[in-house]
């Protein structure tokens, strides 16, 4: 059935509830290709007049002067069926708004930030920035995508990244795997690459969202990785098969890793990077915006502190998965558990105990007179605190005076 | 002159404007050794009566009961002129609050938080924690203390420090001490070493505030250090000469170094650690509370990782001593210069021309229809952006197509 036909026959169709027509797939998919993610009217129209007629009206010529501008030539070509066939040669669907996968849930945060644009049409100066919700989405692997993503983690950062920063996104994934969180990063090398191979350590599902087709393996020495995500979690990208990673997809691209997730990690980021930039887009979406710290001396962390230096960022310091699940999991229900310090019998005296103590000699016992001098206090005082710190076993009788008790021997040492 | 002769006089002389009296003086030098500093009864009845008369009554036993208690055998020793004698030999001297020299400024605010002490007289139960007014200090140094503190930041952290604490210290204190600012630190092993070290490299002055005697050497390790402290900068303490270490000594210490200071930097601290304190009584004095962030993996910056995670705490994380001034510094005076990254003529351009550049390919030129497709723009726009494109030196016309231009040659490269 070529691709007018079908739309025809979407546009009359009676609806069948919980059904996708393929028309209405199919009209998704062609607009997938044939206008660029991000794009302000192009969504706005959609919205307004449906898929199905939104493609029709293009491929007329009928739409609005400006959306076929957008479209330009690709308005008469049609590679929806060469497409589709690509996709479930790799293994791969495309979901769309319609169909009862789609994480509607994450994903309303872009449709009221998209709301917040500009009406008036002009040249959208910078669609990178622009927080609009996709047309529809590739997806590669077994699970159901609404699932995958409803208890889900953002760990991204930069490529280049150091040995300490792959080490913490490693066991950022690996944790977070292992609690139930779904890890979903870029697939790109250093901190994605390492966060997404933690999470499958713990054999847990991880999501990388690309910026090119889920079919296209990129970068090259990611294929073994991507291809084990494809096989356990899942690759999502709204660019059709085959499509190139282009540089600004990827800043694209990244308002969906934000969008998706409940938080955004940044593990490592160099100065004005594009991990900032992805951290910015989860604060603009109301999402949890976490940042590791690392050496100063680092330039790799020069992003992160500027991140957590910018108190109107709202950024918050982790250090654990115990950190981040605090941040985004359940109020009161994830709580970190507050660091430990080792505790010895001294750390719980009160005060006037704890100077009587240091006032006390290791070998040659004193007086209480003494003692209260050295202590600066009274000799009444230390008369009240000697009986519990002699029970405590930290101070001794020596039959002339008062001294420390000797510490104890270690556990299980020979007499 | 007895102690009591000389009270009596300054009790009884006519005060010469601008000359602290020697029984003023004597009066303090007396307090300073019977009661410990931190003493919240013991400030209070001194800056009632005044120090020669609270003296006088302790002596006499006509002080408050309370007051006596605390003072206790202590009452009836004098070792006023053994003090000052030893002070002397090593060259320290005794600065009292009715000296000019005193750092009034800094220290007021000890008096702002004295006065939020509960009134009712009871046992001090955490003596290290009030924010009581020093006596008096005794001083080893040759420059006015209160213009040495004027600029000042206290730079503290962990004894058991690493080397890239020890490091971040030392070129905190280096950098901090080249642009004119005094560093104030505890003169222990670590992380205040570093500090201090730092700015004697940069042969600026530096203050180490002990909790020993001025003539002490603790710990022993650091005695060449503490010898060119007290050289070129200055060794304060509440204790008198010949005064040991005592461990509580340290927390009250502490105090003492937030207050003197503009504001506090620990380097590193480990979970619930001393340097925590400190820069607890420095956030409670509305001090600069800064914290230097460190590798997550180290068990030397969990401290101040949680320093940084508490929210209501209001540290400033700093990763350089521009960071620390800014902080610490006049407004708008002393702002860090944002971070650099490498610029490159296309991180200047529109989204729309970085777009069309990101689609033209690396050798074999391509129509401008062809980049319009890849762009996701019209042709209009290609070919509205491709004269500045080519202006720049970033595409080149290959006679039968758009191709990217070869990369510039290195700058005074052969031809």
């Amino acid at each position: 059935m070529s691709l007018d036909e079908d739309l025809e026959d979407a546009r009359t169709a009676v609806p069948v509830p919980g059904v996708v027509h393929p028309g209405v797939r199919r009209a998704r998919v062609w607009l997938s290709r044939a206008v660029e993610p991000g794009t302000v009217d192009v969504h706005r129209y959609v919205e307004d007049v449906g898929p199905v007629e939104a493609v029709r009206r293009v491929r007329a010529g009928t739409a609005p002067e400006r959306i076929r501008g957008l479209v330009g030539a690709r308005a008469r070509q049609d590679a929806t069926l060469a497409d589709l066939t690509r996709a479930e040669r790799c293994g791969a669907r495309f979901v769309v708004p319609e169909d009862p996968e789609w994480p509607a849930y994450p994903l309303h945060a872009l449709t009221v930030a998209v709301a917040d644009e500009p009406l008036a049409h002009r040249d959208q100066s910078d669609r990178t920035r622009a927080l609009v919700p996709p047309i529809g989405l590739w997806v590669r692997g077994a699970g159901r995508l609404d699932l995958l993503v409803d208890r889900s983690v953002a760990v991204v950062g930069s490529r280049a990244s150091t040995a300490y920063g792959e080490h913490v996104a490693a066991e950022l994934g690996h944790q977070l795997g292992e609690r139930g969180w779904t890890v979903v990063s870029g697939g790109a090398f250093g901190i994605d690459a390492a966060a997404h191979r933690g999470a499958l350590a713990a054999e847990a599902p991880t999501i990388a969202v690309l910026a090119c087709g889920v079919d296209r393996v990129y970068p090259a020495a990611n294929s073994a990785l991507l291809a084990r995500i494809a096989e356990t979690g899942m690759l999502v990208s709204e660019w059709p098969p085959g499509c190139a990673p282009l540089r600004h997809r990827f800043l694209v691209r990244n308002r969906l890793i934000a969008a998706l997730t409940r938080g955004t990690v940044v593990v490592e980021a160099a100065a004005r990077s594009g991990a900032q930039a992805t951290a910015n887009r989860a604060r603009d979406l109301g999402r949890a915006l976490m940042v590791v710290p690392g050496p100063v001396t680092s330039a790799l962390s020069v992003g992160c502190h500027e991140l957590l230096r910018d108190s109107a960022g709202g950024a918050v310091l982790v250090a654990s998965a115990a950190h981040v699940i605090e941040a985004v999991g359940g109020i009161g229900t994830d709580l970190a558990p507050p660091p430990e310090r080792p505790t010895s019998p001294r750390d719980e005296l009160p005060e006037l105990a704890a100077r009587v103590l240091d006032a006390c000699p290791v070998r040659i016992g004193v007086s209480a007179e003494r003692l209260a001098s050295t202590a600066g206090c009274t000799v009444l005082d230390v008369l009240r605190v000697l009986p519990s710190l002699e029970l405590a076993d930290l101070v001794q009788w020596t039959g002339t005076g008062w001294r420390l008790a000797p510490p104890p021997k270690p556990h299980g040492a020979a007499p």
